[in-house]
């Protein structure tokens, strides 16, 4: 069975952006693979080192995301980056075969530098995370890693890094990663200006209760030129119609509801009412798993606790065999 | 009792340049304080990945040099750094302290990029090896670091990482860290032209010969122009004097013909032949030991293999509390 691995930045609660992004996926993943979710804070701190004490509070959060969004602890391992040793190692061995203008060429760096202001002044922990995640998925001799199209580069770049090592070494030590690009179109921030962000604080989370849905589903982009419901209205650019798109397991009505949005004669309103009850249908059950677990933290900590100690240890198991075959000394 | 943390990359051989520079003031040193020998490993590779087996052979040849020249498993610890989890976590942490471009300035990596012609495809492993040398240091909890005069700024970059720390969490988690400045002049090479280097191979080692060392002491280079007996000779840049000055525990008489060689009246030849018999008496000791420890390789691993399990224990306790101080989440 392939090995899959995943996961999040713990920079705070998981949001309907990652449900329709990852999470829903991971859920069927967990059948067809052995699937690992790491709680990337180490990485996370590679932005927020001034700040430890916001990744640490929300390692948990997350975790009381997965299981809420049902991530079965029995088939998926939840663990977390900071306790796995190996992926440390892996890291500086790895640096040693990437250069520093291969690091700032890389498009992923380069448009989060931009999008950072960085510039020069750029933390080396943050220039370096394309290696860190190439030993993340290495450490777990993962081959296959869910990622969107704009991920693809550090995919690129992390089998730059196996071939290297490969090659040195004239053994097959590390395995190709494949990555299994998502299809899924990125949900819209409420305000459709971007994509939803936790940073930005345009996001509907799994807490929400129904009177903040309804209340972030009122404040929806649609069609500012569609003022009387007997208006023609556009879909494109419309969140509503993403949300859905995403979200409504009736396809054909979508369509249905799209084409007499697009000729005129279908308010706003009634569209609204009929998201609010969808996201209302999927974020309840989740919401209510999740307030179950915010009363039973030990529980949680046990599951990442369990968790990261497997990983450890699988992890650990393969540092030494790479180790071994790349030819550092063992005793 | 302070701890003092040295090492050496193992590279080759060691060679009598180390034994002026450091390894005999370590023999010393060690009855001072809690001393700690890194044979560092890793960081032998930020420059030499493509040749592992090279580093890997080399390991139990430094070690060698180490117990032949007086260093007591006793009293100090030898330990090998790649097998230090800790040291690695503690780098790839500091790493989102310093910015790319304050690892540029760093004039010991500028000299270094410019001697071994980098430019700009320097390994990302040799730009951050600052960093991992602050890890190796704060690891071990090390205050004193006996270091030549141009290693001064990796001693400063490591307490801007130490202060960085302490400063984010309000909590001295480091300890500053103090270079034991060394005011031995730097062994010239044989014939004069730099120092002393294991991959110029211009070296006597701890392994010469008798004939070795008088081979390599009639290739001195001393002043061209005293060509008679009769005529004034030069005493700088004058080989055989730089080791006259390091290895001669006769410092007057060293002196008194530094004199008689200015003004005229001393041959080369008999300069050299002192300096033999001077070298022969340092190195046969050594030698000897060193034949024997050829001999006992598994006496040697499990020297290494004991001070590395004590410092594995030792790393990862301050590591757990330096993580813990810091913010990360602990279970």
């Amino acid at each position: 069975m392939s090995k899959i691995l995943t996961g999040d930045r713990p920079t705070g609660k998981l949001h309907l952006g990652h449900y329709v992004g990852s999470l829903r996926n991971r859920v069927l993943l967990q059948d067809q693979y052995q699937q690992t979710i790491l709680i990337a804070d180490s990485q996370a701190l590679t932005d927020n080192i001034q700040n430890p004490e916001k990744i640490k509070n929300n390692i948990i959060e997350v975790a009381k995301d997965y299981l809420a969004c049902g991530i079965d602890p029995s088939k998926t391992t939840i663990c977390l980056q900071s306790k796995l040793s190996a992926i440390y190692e892996l890291t500086i061995l790895y640096l040693n075969l990437v250069t520093v203008s291969r690091l700032e060429r890389n498009p992923t760096i380069r448009d989060e530098i931009k999008s950072r202001n960085f510039g020069r002044d750029i933390p080396a922990g943050f220039l370096i995370y394309p290696v860190a995640q190439a030993a993340d998925i290495t450490a777990f001799n993962a081959t296959l890693v869910p990622v969107g199209e704009d991920q693809l580069p550090l995919i690129e770049q992390a089998n730059e890094i196996v071939k290297k090592l490969n090659n040195i070494s004239n053994k097959p030590i590390l395995l190709e990663i494949e990555a299994l690009l998502s299809n899924v179109p990125r949900l819209p921030s409420i305000d459709g200006k971007g994509k939803m962000s936790k940073s930005a604080g345009n996001t509907i989370t799994f807490s929400s209760t129904s009177d903040e849905i309804k209340k972030s589903v009122n404040m929806m982009y649609t069609d500012p030129e569609h003022l009387k419901v007997s208006d023609p209205g556009k879909i494109e650019g419309n969140v509503v119609f993403s949300y859905l798109d995403a979200f409504d397991p009736d396809i054909d009505e979508v369509s249905n509801l799209k084409e007499i949005y697009k000729k005129g004669g279908l308010g706003d309103s009634v569209l609204k009412k009929r998201l609010v009850n969808i996201l209302e249908e999927t974020i309840s059950p989740i919401r209510h798993k999740r307030l179950l677990l915010d009363r039973q933290e030990s529980y949680v900590i046990e599951i990442i606790k369990h968790g990261t100690n497997k990983a450890d240890e699988e992890t650990k198991n393969n540092l030494y065999k790479i180790k071994k075959a790349f030819g550092f000394f063992e005793f």
